[in-house]
């Protein structure tokens, strides 16, 4: 049993890997925890490699933290015990990446979304991945916002006052138009309807890791699932609309609507609903279980993507740490919670009272 | 590291200690559950203790289920894996009842309204409780529904989206009219306010494991808290209410408000509110993070208590036997799901997909 006691007394020695705006977002957050101590970055772009992470955030307590193009050299340099991995959606090439981390007994927490449920798209890599931490002591787990939290962990969560559950549904609905200008043009702001589907059947647009999610809740509610069914299409806007990045005519492309589905052969559905566009009303995530007893959740707005996203990342850092080494499910770990201080003891949290 | 493989291969043993009405209701949906093994029961009450739980349940294949009257002569005919424990609010005094089993090795899942957090009640039991159950290979923790979901696991689980927490703010109302009559009891019904108010302090009435769920959450966050304020008036009705219980006039008590408090030394703070009464219009549970990102969610009609802490209790048990020994708390635990099936492995939940 790793219960790393040692988290309370040195700080947890934390990694970059991908510099883009999430990495440095994730950089800067984690230069604020006082229980992480940012030790360095990674990033294939040679022009970021020149740099030190001071340079690339602006905080100069992070001058010395160098930036270099691949993790062994890191690794030669500084040591992590965690990388923060924010490089890419396929699960297969994430773990090409992050093996050489596990195999140095560094564990990972990753925003790549297949990476939430590695078993669905690269089971081999995932196997591969498992075996690897299992030897060298090295955890890993894929985490966010969506997916990671609210369309998979929180139903999940939910249903633990259920005695039973026939169909789980959750949706979520996003006013793109408050959004960085990546998402705007990820859900297809401003193209031609039959272009957005085209690029969708080609696995270029659309929103990444929605099956993970699904895959994630049956596997938590020990439902073994038939095919899983995936379609996506273009929101079409009747008006004008006009957005900090993006003027749409009426007729073309303002979003997406994205939806999953699967069931079990004795008749147990999970339907996940996704609508990301611009000037969407109303955005919210809801789920509902049909279940007993029923459970009925909604959060009116919606849980904020990118800011929320590099939350979950860092706050999974005690709970990847104290779990099993492996490749591990967020449905696995203790709850992941803010940790802006790291939980002390029990009878030291409430002495005082 | 236990992972506990053998979960797949045979049934758990479980035994229920306390066979009240939840006691009962817990051994049935146990009963249910194709992984589990209903192996016992013990009560001190010496009438329940002639007849075996296939008798106290109705329930034919509980036949040769024995119900015993201490634990000791359980374990010496029934060996079981796991304890369920339904028999009072007290930590100290399930701390007594419990200890026996930890001693044996036999896991304990429990409804104590204190056990979600002993250390605030019980500091020096917990802390005997948690060398007991390391020494041996068993783990203890406190469930429910309230406490142990909506109120403390819930927000907990939902601040892990979260960069910064100020404050967390819970409310829960009940439409006590719709429960049971030991509920509408607890809550006061037709009492003369000062009577009700006088019962509350001297700790005959109110809600149990109020203050443990503010604990479990400054804990969780990592924030020491100063003292833990608890207020619990009557609320008084204006109306005559009839009930399937209780029949109440005008000026009478039909309910409790009762509240927690807690602030850190920069200013945090934790509020949660409960109202429980008869006839309370819009019951539902909600939770408030003051956070970045604020995140609001909102059960309409709240979660189901009896029922729902039932189904909370048996669902703990798959991550409590895959927790490290010792007293745990449910933030610590995977999440706790619905387990109508045990999950398998990653890769087999997605082999048909």
């Amino acid at each position: 049993m790793n219960d790393r006691s040692g988290m309370n007394h040195r700080r947890i020695r934390v990694a970059q890997f991908g510099l883009g705006p999430i990495g440095l977002e994730a950089v800067r957050l984690a230069a604020s925890r006082g229980w992480l101590e940012v030790v360095g970055g990674v990033d294939i772009d040679t022009k970021k490699v020149v740099q030190s992470l001071g340079a690339l955030t602006g905080d100069a307590a992070l001058n010395d933290a160098p930036v270099v193009a691949d993790f062994e050299q890191l690794w030669q340099q500084a040591k992590p015990d965690v990388v923060l991995h924010t490089a890419g959606s396929s699960a297969a090439q994430t773990a090409e990446q992050i093996e050489p981390m596990l195999a140095r007994g560094v564990s990972v927490a990753s925003t790549c979304e297949q990476m939430l449920y590695p078993w669905l798209r690269a089971p081999e890599a995932a196997d591969r991945l498992d075996a690897v931490g299992r030897e060298h002591d090295a955890r890993v787990v894929g985490t966010g916002v969506n997916p990671g939290f609210v369309l998979d962990l929180l139903p999940v969560c939910v249903s633990g006052v259920c005695r039973s559950v026939q169909r789980v549904y959750g949706e979520r609905v996003v006013n793109a138009s408050t959004r960085r200008e990546p998402l705007q043009r990820k859900v297809g702001s401003g193209m031609e309807p039959a272009a957005f589907r085209q690029r969708f059947a080609e696995g270029k647009a659309g929103h990444a890791g929605f099956q993970e999610s699904l895959a994630l809740i049956a596997h938590a509610l020990g439902w073994p699932i038939g095919a899983i069914e995936e379609t996506c299409d273009a929101v079409v806007t009747a008006r004008s609309i006009r957005t900090q990045y993006f003027a749409v005519e009426p007729g073309l492309t303002c979003g997406l609507h994205q939806i999953v589905r699967a069931a079990t052969a004795d008749g147990r559905t999970i339907e996940l609903d996704l609508k990301m566009y611009l000037d969407a009303p109303n955005p919210h995530d809801a789920i509902h279980l049909d279940a007993d007893p029923p459970v009925d959740l909604i959060l009116p707005g919606g849980v904020a993507g990118d800011t929320a996203t590099v939350a979950a990342l860092i706050n999974a850092i005690p709970p990847l740490l104290a779990a099993r080494p492996g490749v591990r499910l967020m449905t696995e770990l203790g709850v992941s919670c803010c940790a802006e201080a790291l939980a002390g003891t029990p009878a030291a949290t409430v002495a005082a009272t």
